[in-house]
């Protein structure tokens, strides 16, 4: 009945009951009535999509958890027949999928495999997509005033469930290596999706093209220090050949994943509010329409918001660099060893708080934006997320790189309203003891170091360890509660003793966060950024890169089997909108990198702090320019040089699509025999002799019914005449010229 | 037989005599035995692929003209069908094209219209695929060494025959209009093919967009004068705007005209020489190869290539541009009204010399890269043919513009070398009288409306008129030469009086050059450089293409329709590697108005010359930096505003896409309802009463036959009991809350 799940050996224990879902029900205080009407509905259409249902209780009396199966092979066979034929629809398969009832009955269609991935996302859509098409059509975490949205109100999430013997397998064996391989990725992929696959694809390619920059970066540090141009060059070249390098990577792997162009198939997003039903033009189809002129209104709001990101990052940011810059530089005065961590301090309490605010501002503004589909939708965020992070992660650098040092001798005289503010608040009123300012010439050194090594640290704590330590805590607290309440302490045992341990594991799920693939490729990206924009300053950049991504590898998974649900295995054909960040922060690169070399490479030779009036500016500009347009020139080479070369999965569509041509060309060939056969005009189609030739022009034109056109082509009928005619011409053309040479 | 031509109402003189090629056969005075084998084996090719032939003399007796046609309807319906399976394949078409068999006879497949143009490209290749292929192998101008080129050498050309009727309607109707329209070029189409379509086509929207410029230009004239900031910032807006709009429209046309993908479809090239013969590892194919590698060291050739270009070019338009300035603003002696004229001259000597050589040069090395396919020989050789336009025809302004007018002081009286040099040939060495030296404020300008206005004139008489006068004069010539010998002139008495007038209209086309669209393109790429680089010089630069453009498009037509032979209609799916230099043009059209404006703008203001130490360096640099990165990001949102709008030809495609998934999706619902009758696991299906349930899970688990999976699915049988008991323990959690409640 349901032989399609791999299962262990300790099957008591390991087994999950081949639920594909769960779905995590709440039960609220007072509303008991609806959550019981809603309830009997919630399953009602879950039966009559084709799904077998059971109930057990949660973890509390506040839920339940709704274990969800599809209900039979055919079904499923059926749904991946169908998804296929809209596969080859949108051109992501190349061949029409064989109809099911020929298969084997394991719930495959024919020969072709179906991964856990495959079936679970089946059976998600089947959940989620509208009663009117099919499925169940619940939707979670809708904040729409939908009636759907408010029917489903209680149910909190749908997740399905981890295998745990292949999560184990999964880290055990990665603990293990060295290095992933494209068959780790390809597991991932099974499991959990091309989403999901492609992230770790991505971080694979990332990490084998760290090697470089780590190996070049060392040397050149040993050798030439920081801001050498030929690091600048070469590691600005890194950057084109990996962003290159990986757009081909990206549709190499998904057409071996055959879900090339994937995004084509877009899901719609329940929370879009149309503003009317128009029909189509041209489909006749009804599509709910809203406005593109009234959305591109809303778009320019982005204008503003980035507006509002600068001034609210920004000016935190600005701030508490001028208050360090004065702590740490210019103010002498009591209480400096304490006082030095008030920025610090300033940076940890404001910049989490403003930052959550502006992501809410970001997914306010997206969601306002109001997209049909999801990956429009997501991709509108992302931008958004980029602006935020960008700020955050880079501005400290720059404003060191392109404020301080050269204008610091004009600007830190200024930053004596810090002295003036504080001369208020102290009694005395005398002016605090300040030393000199001198520029500290390692600041800019100091700073990427910090980013590029302890940020990436701290980064991994807050995200490896504190979900963990977090849920720990939360469990023990659970514990403590329900034991203190007598009656769910017992509803653990209520469970059948076969079921217990699967229960509990479910309950643990239930309460984990989700998984979002977002915040691991935002690292990534912003990691890249570093890389490309100021590692010339600390050419050892790549290294801590290399360690800290062999890492982040190993604690992704981990997040993934431990700390988060299952992810819902959608698929994906590239990285997304992260890509478009990457091409920005190589170009970026190459301006930063232009400049930084151009103004600490003179200043740390000479050995003084160069001003801005040292400085020629249009020299500056020049190799700015100049590095730009190397870039773009060298970006352009680079791409028809990569083109060039064949890679794996273009063979594989090459060879799928000859196939299909090869198959469908033969049919029109032996169409075309069966046609000839007996076909005219062809010298042996029909004998005709000279004779019934010349009858039938004398008997055409007699008659009057020969157009011209028809005596035309009648007059050397068949090859063998014409060849007359024509070497008759060419014998007489032979023959002129001789009596011309004659002559 | 032969319905499917449109035919005049005064047949007897406008007929084609349903010709579809003309095949122009030359007898050489030598190697008589040679060419006639070769006209044997052509004529055989010929008929073995499917044509009739007639064959008649040529206009001296130096050629024959073999005239070809598909022999019958059912071959062109094969054709086409298996044309259109390919198309299918290829993803041009949305759909399977229905066999032929069911057509109405009139060459046509079904109900789809086969136009002339179609018929004439499938005739083409089939008189040009390999005979392996089903065609009959004939190439034309093939340099090559293979055996099929040496075969063919006698054959000339192959060209389709001019319908005059249509001709004659279509020059008539333009002559009347004062723009084209969309059916006009609809005509173009079925006439002359897409690629030929595309041209115009793309003529008619740059003429559209032409209007606001040239009034918007006007405007500025009278009410700005030149190197006004508002005309360099709105013309590069209208540039962005009119690339990004071509773009879409271009593809637009191509869903429009079904030849959208047509690019994936390559034919071979057959001077492509491959070093061995391997099979593909995927396919199975022997496959031609070249390898890659190789012709990237080839490639590479280009770079000295447009070295040597600018080298030759750049070194004449210099010496040329040097001399004028002397002769015209230093040198005051003798001869000075003829002496002014030598660079034109030098110019109009060297430059069609050089500019001829490089071309054939360019041709070479094209053919050295050896591209197995024709797009990208093309490609290669017009990117090659544009670095050449791009010097001969803007240097001259780059260098009066941003030599001359800056560093003219410096440089100018370095051109005493002249002197010298004309020192030694003037017998009295004395020196030349020459008068301080003024810069010519107003050179840059005219040098603009010189290749603005008048060398759009001379070009449009280089182009329409002197070909006709050439061949004119030819005509004439060889009417005397053939009266000189008797023989010859009686040939054409020889013609039946019924063809004779065809014959020597045959005779005509197959003197008449081919018509090659990349001129006409190269043309206008040009022009449209000149707008986009130095408008801002001379705002009434687009009036001037405004007028100049309309009569392009017309002498265009004529072109086509007298003065070449017919085009083979081949199809494309965008004006191809000219976008490229339309974009990069756009592009470095920001940088140079940005530095023209901020160059010149100053200096007219203070009404003096400015040098370039009165100019910083650092704010031209920064003034260029932001125009192009405005440039950049303008055209960033342009795309997608533009993209935004819904176009015809998409519509389209989103029509046939959706009509096709209707027809495919409907086939799978029926299979899946046929599929779901009887379909278990849904309630409803199978009736189970509560005690045979239990008594299952009884019987299994006694059995030991139930895995734990089944047994755990056994518990709740049907969405009912899962119902029942989420409802129970709805209730009881709601008793729960109450008792707490009253606790």
């Amino acid at each position: 009945m349901a032989g399609s799940h791999d299962v262990d050996k300790d099957k008591e224990s390991k087994s999950n009951f081949d639920v594909d879902y769960v779905i995590h029900y709440s039960i609220p205080p007072t509303e008991t009535a609806e959550a019981e009407a809603a309830f009997t509905q919630l399953i009602t259409a879950l039966a009559a999509a084709g799904f077998a249902t059971e109930v057990r209780p949660g973890r509390t009396r506040a839920s339940l958890l709704v274990l969800v199966r599809l209900a039979s092979d055919r079904l499923l066979a059926s749904q991946i027949y169908r998804a296929r034929v809209q596969d080859w629809l949108y051109g992501v398969r190349p061949d029409a999928p064989t109809p099911p009832g020929s298969g084997s009955g394991s719930g495959s269609d024919g020969d072709e495999p179906v991964t856990p991935a495959e079936r679970l996302r089946l059976a998600y859509l089947l959940i989620t997509t509208p009663r009117n098409e099919g499925g169940a059509g619940v939707t979670v975490g809708a904040k729409g005033t939908g009636p759907g949205a408010r029917q489903w109100r209680f149910v909190k999430s749908v997740f399905p469930l981890h295998d745990r013997a292949f999560n184990r397998r999964w880290i055990g064996e990665w603990s293990k290596k060295y290095q992933l391989e494209a068959g780790d990725i390809d597991e991932i992929r099974d499991r959990f999706g091309e989403r999901v696959a492609f992230y770790f694809a991505f971080l694979q390619q990332y990490f084998l093209f760290l090697l470089f920059p780590a190996a070049f970066g060392a040397a050149v540090w040993l050798l030439l220090g920081s801001f050498s141009c030929v690091y600048a060059v070469v590691n600005g070249l890194w950057g084109v050949v990996f962003f290159e390098h990986w757009k081909v990577k990206e549709v190499d792997l998904a057409v071996q994943w055959g879900v090339r162009g994937v995004s084509r198939i877009q899901h719609p997003r329940p929370q879009f509010r149309f503003e009317r039903e128009g029909v189509d033009p041209v489909t006749g189809e009804i599509v709910k329409v809203y406005p593109p002129l009234k959305r591109l209104g809303r778009q320019l709001l982005q204008v503003p918001f980035a507006a509002a990101c600068v001034v609210a990052l920004g000016g935190l940011i600005v701030s508490c660099f001028a208050i360090e810059i004065f702590l740490t530089e210019v103010y002498n005065g009591p209480f400096k060893q304490y006082l030095t961590f008030l920025p610090t301090i300033l940076l940890t309490v404001f910049m989490p708080t403003l930052t959550g605010l502006l992501t809410k501002l970001a997914e306010w503004l997206s969601d306002f934006e109001n997209y049909e589909t999801q990956d429009a939708h997501q991709a509108s965020f992302v931008q958004k997320i980029f602006v935020i992070n960008f700020i955050t992660s880079y501005l400290g650098i720059f404003l060191t790189a392109f404020v301080y040092v050269p204008f610091g001798k004009i600007l830190v005289p200024h930053l004596d309203v810090f002295q003036l503010t504080a001369r208020r608040f102290t009694a005395e009123g005398e002016p605090l003891p300040t030393k000199s300012w001198e520029m500290n010439p390692n600041r800019l050194t100091q700073q990427v170091i910090y980013f590029t090594v302890t940020a990436q640290i701290v980064n991994f704590a807050t995200e490896a360890i504190v979900p963990y330590a977090k849920r720990r805590l939360f469990k023990t607290v659970e514990k403590v509660q329900s034991e203190l309440s007598d009656k769910t302490a017992d509803q653990v045992a209520k469970d059948q003793p076969e079921e217990a341990e699967f229960l509990e594991r479910v309950r643990d799920e239930a309460e984990l966060d989700q998984y979002d693939v977002t915040i691991d490729y935002r690292e990534m990206v912003i990691q890249f950024g570093y890389l490309s924009l100021f590692s010339v300053v600390w050419p050892l950049t790549a290294c801590s890169f290399l360690v800290n991504n062999w890492i982040e590898a190993r604690s992704d998974a981990m997040k993934i089997a431990i700390n988060s649900q299952r992810p819902i295995p959608w698929r994906a054909d590239s990285i997304g909108p992260w890509l478009n960040s990457l091409g920005f922060l190589s170009w970026l690169g190459s301006l930063t990198s232009a400049a930084l070399v151009f103004l600490f490479n003179h200043s740390t030779k000479n050995g003084v702090d160069a001003s801005p009036w040292d400085i020629r500016g249009w020299a500056l500009l020049l190799s700015i320019l100049f590095a730009e347009h190397l870039y773009l020139a060298v970006q352009l080479v680079v791409r028809e040089v990569i083109r060039k070369f064949d890679s794996p999965g273009l063979q594989k569509e090459r060879a799928e699509r000859f196939a299909m041509r090869k198959r469908l060309l033969q049919r029109t060939v032996d169409h075309d025999v069966t046609e000839e056969v007996g076909g005219p005009g062809v010298s042996g189609g029909e004998k005709i002799t000279r004779e019934t030739l010349e009858d039938e022009v004398r008997r055409l034109s007699m008659a009057g019914q020969g157009t011209p056109e028809r005596l035309f082509w009648l007059r050397q009928r068949g090859a063998d005449e014409t060849i007359q005619v024509g070497r008759a011409l060419i014998a007489e053309a032979a023959a002129a010229n001789q009596t011309k040479a004659r002559k």
